[in-house]
């Protein structure tokens, strides 16, 4: 599964339904077993949410998107196929969210490539699923750090607290994915994807149990005049530095 | 309590009665504080739980198996003598599963003695108290990953994740574990046992509180046709690779 | 907030509740957004709970005493300031238990400064929130055996398990606490807290909801005759180590 929403893969409303649609097509064919998901941006793992979704529209829009973002999460963080993360490019916020949610992490060793939940640097906060899942990985301490300071890791401090599970040389991260799929593969199949079930339904049933109120809370929080126009001057900044 | 069950120290029901009953009668004698689990069988600490319990019984049986084997993690989890594993052979499942229940885990350095909860490569699935008990030794995610690709550990990796807590040449692995025990007994044994069940208990409630839906689980399981067949073909390799 | 309780710096009653005000103060005034916690008092952090404050007092003096043990806890715990532990001497039991709650932890590489919840050395036990916090910070396998064993790591070791995030020379404690200090105050204020308290409040939620049963349970615990004569044989010792 090769993103592609130039310019940085962000997270987009349409591009997320793209994405669901094409998860649910892999999983639906018995054929498939497996996906690894990469990018066709370069440098660029996947930009995160989309902030033009979440600025300066109405509220339906707002809980629209974030139940796909919700939907996303739900889908990738429980597959019955196995995922896995060649990360050829920064990733950070939503992008990390979504190699988080695979179950093996490769990335590319470029000290530009950091990943991380930095939603605190926007003025923003990782909703408790996002958290749940980076606590699930790194354990509470690094979390809890790590997402009250916004921490993009570069690669080396990446595996070293545990957000990826290996760092290999740029030109090798595709061959080394394909690597640790055949390992994957080579598990009895009924009895891998039991137990991850095991191992994450309980963290995906924390948001299915209160999944509305988690939309409301979103919509709440975006919608307050401090984040719109917080917002704002990040979109303008980021509009001034690309011209 | 040198465990011997010839030749790999299975947990056979009748052997999984006798362990227990030495248990509580070491409990029950206060001039005992502290048991060593190690095994008699050269190479094996223990190979797991005796598939032949699991494989062509009926129902009750199964039952009556898995009673047997909660019984075992119940009383060895919550122990309140010091309960140290002088690891000295390879322990698969089952083996793992009774090293996780002590409280300091001394494994021998032999390349061959593999260590971790490899249920999915036989095509069954580690119950949840299984993955409860991994998951307090290594955290989430090092459980994660080993649970669904079935990982053993060689000696030096089940150091660095955490299955074990020390790795000592292979002859030293008594004197070791000796040396630790020594440690443990110097703390004031009433405090050092609450403390334990304080760390434990919610862990071992967790099962307490579903122990029949637990067992009418496993009995469903592992009726399956495909199961049992899956297991019939893996005895039936053992059988032929031993003679 | 320099600590100031000659010669130990021990949590008495008098000298919680000077800290609780001193909080309460800089938390009201907004010009205030952190405050690194250090000691006045040379070689010792501080000595933790003030041992004469639970030794021949009657019931309700100790419901007091805990009562505010608590309220010292939660309001550092859930503090809305980013609070840094410049660790300048030694931290056993609750001096431990001050310095892991706050955000971040430097302590100064002195192999006499050794840290940690070291209560079941006396032949006590610490509370569930004292372990939740030592989870939290170390994870559930470090903190099991820390907590039966009672260990206070010397520095480097407490840094290998996470007790403390940084280990520095000793007369450069207070520079590398303010630098910290300078990364976590670039962070958008709110939205840092609203993460803090995401990660915080389920455990500090714990409590709150068992808070008198808790107060209740030391009482009963304190009150007993093995215990008031442990703690009296300790303070005896202490006394002729002085003179």
């Amino acid at each position: 599964m090769k993103m592609r929403n130039p310019p940085v893969n962000s997270l987009s409303l349409e591009f997320l339904t793209e994405m669901l649609i094409s998860l649910e097509k892999l999983e639906s064919d018995k054929a498939f077993h497996a996906i690894i998901i990469t990018s066709d941006c370069p440098g660029i793992f996947s930009a995160g949410l989309d902030l033009t979704e979440m600025c300066g529209r109405d509220p339906t829009h707002y809980a629209e998107y974030w139940k796909a973002v919700q939907e996303l999460w739900l889908r990738f963080y429980l597959s019955h196929l196995v995922v896995i993360s060649a990360i050829n490019g920064v990733s950070p916020a939503g992008g990390c969210l979504l190699a988080l949610s695979s179950d093996y992490r490769v990335l590319a060793d470029n000290p530009k490539y950091a990943i991380g939940l930095n939603e605190t640097l926007l003025g923003i906060v990782a909703p408790f699923w996002f958290k749940d899942t980076l606590v699930n990985t790194v354990g509470h301490r690094v979390a809890e750090r790590a997402l009250q300071l916004g921490l993009l890791f570069p690669p080396a401090e990446a595996l070293r607290v545990g957000v990826v599970d290996q760092v290999v040389p740029e030109d090798q991260v595709q061959s080394a994915a394909q690597s640790v799929l055949a390992q994957w593969l080579a598990v009895p199949g009924h009895a891998r994807q039991l137990t991850k079930t095991l191992m994450r339904k309980p963290t995906a049933d924390r948001l299915l149990k209160e999944r509305d109120a988690d939309i409301q809370n979103f919509v709440r929080f975006i919608s307050r005049d401090a984040i719109q126009k917080a917002l704002r001057a990040y979109l303008e900044k980021l509009k001034q530095k690309k011209s």
